[in-house]
């Protein structure tokens, strides 16, 4: 595509550059900005500069922040010693939306991935084990995606910990709500049989 | 969706007023853009500044442009005498791409609609009828899409032409190449028999 206008040429392109964003939907989202008022195309590019030169990393649980500690961590109604670690942002965000946790978290910032050249260094496991030991954290709670490695990582992290009495558990594992035996894979199925639960307590739910 | 910080909710709520874009497209384009460089992030943002700040609409044809006239306009290559009309800038992009037409345009900025209180007065006619009073136009194109208010616009504007000794044309409806015969519709079906082709001319396309 050519256009008559570098200017529109430029912004078409940086919208390409977009995961999932293409040529065409670029062209769109560019012509529906020039049609709004200059006000709101104004408040639109200021709130995504103003998102990346001023965000902050919570010090403590490494979740994104607006200070040097983040709104989750600061609230006194959360129970500090139960610290739930995921690998990203998108995870703290998904748990949130449940409403059902109330703790707090800790962001690793990825997973360990010998095969994307993610080592345990690149994470934020050692601000973890200090954080353990410098907090009464009384359980953590590991909510990382079930595979070969999010196992790696819990793994891991637990022989760092095994000198501290912190109770280590998973989120559990099963046939998702709405799912269907037949579909699940193998290993799925055989770890919901394993850690079958007693009806009452899944009533309870 | 509730974010520990509110310059990311910002940011998230801006994306999210795009078209097509929802919240939770809106995060992932955000947490996309967190990742990348901060360089990279200002390039983004600015483009889209800029975009909004300095376009300007061509004086003669209402094109975008990063001058007084635009790039097709000032190109002495094009045939200025034969003016394509189109309805927005979006339709100038695509007969660009398929690089078969080799005139200038004349962008309406919008099509006769009374239902949604688009009258002549809003769209660039008056100017068009002047331009081609002043230009030695030759050949008026309506490349407008093919409905009511299209026909509506196209009768409308040439009436208004009728002293003027231009010719006036519009682009052949018929069945879209790769369409099929049983699934067009019958005022398509219609028109592609009424104007239909001695065989050496489509041949020839």
């Amino acid at each position: 595509m050519e256009f008559s206008s570098s200017l529109l040429d430029n912004a078409v392109s940086e919208f390409a550059k977009l995961p999932g964003i293409g040529k065409k939907t670029a062209l769109r989202l560019v012509l529906h900005l020039l049609k709004q008022d200059p006000a709101a195309v104004e408040a639109f590019g200021e709130a995504v500069l103003k998102m990346r030169r001023e965000i902050k990393f919570c010090q403590r649980c490494f979740n994104v922040a607006d200070t040097d500690i983040c709104s989750i961590c600061a609230n006194k109604m959360r129970k500090q010693e139960l610290i739930c670690v995921v690998e990203n942002i998108r995870d703290v965000i998904a748990i949130e939306s449940t409403q059902q946790f109330n703790g707090v978290y800790h962001v690793l910032g990825g997973i360990i991935s010998p095969l994307d050249g993610i080592g345990p260094d690149q994470l934020t496991i050692e601000p973890l084990i200090q954080r353990i030991a410098k907090e009464n954290t009384e359980e953590l709670i590991f909510a990382l995606n079930p595979n070969i490695q999010g196992d790696t990582t819990i793994y891991y992290i637990q022989k760092k910990l095994r000198s501290s009495p912190v109770k280590i558990t998973t989120i559990a594992r099963g046939i998702a709500f709405g799912g269907e035996l037949e579909y699940a894979d193998e290993m799925t199925l055989a770890r919901s049989i394993t850690n079958r639960l007693p009806v009452e307590k899944y009533v309870q739910h």
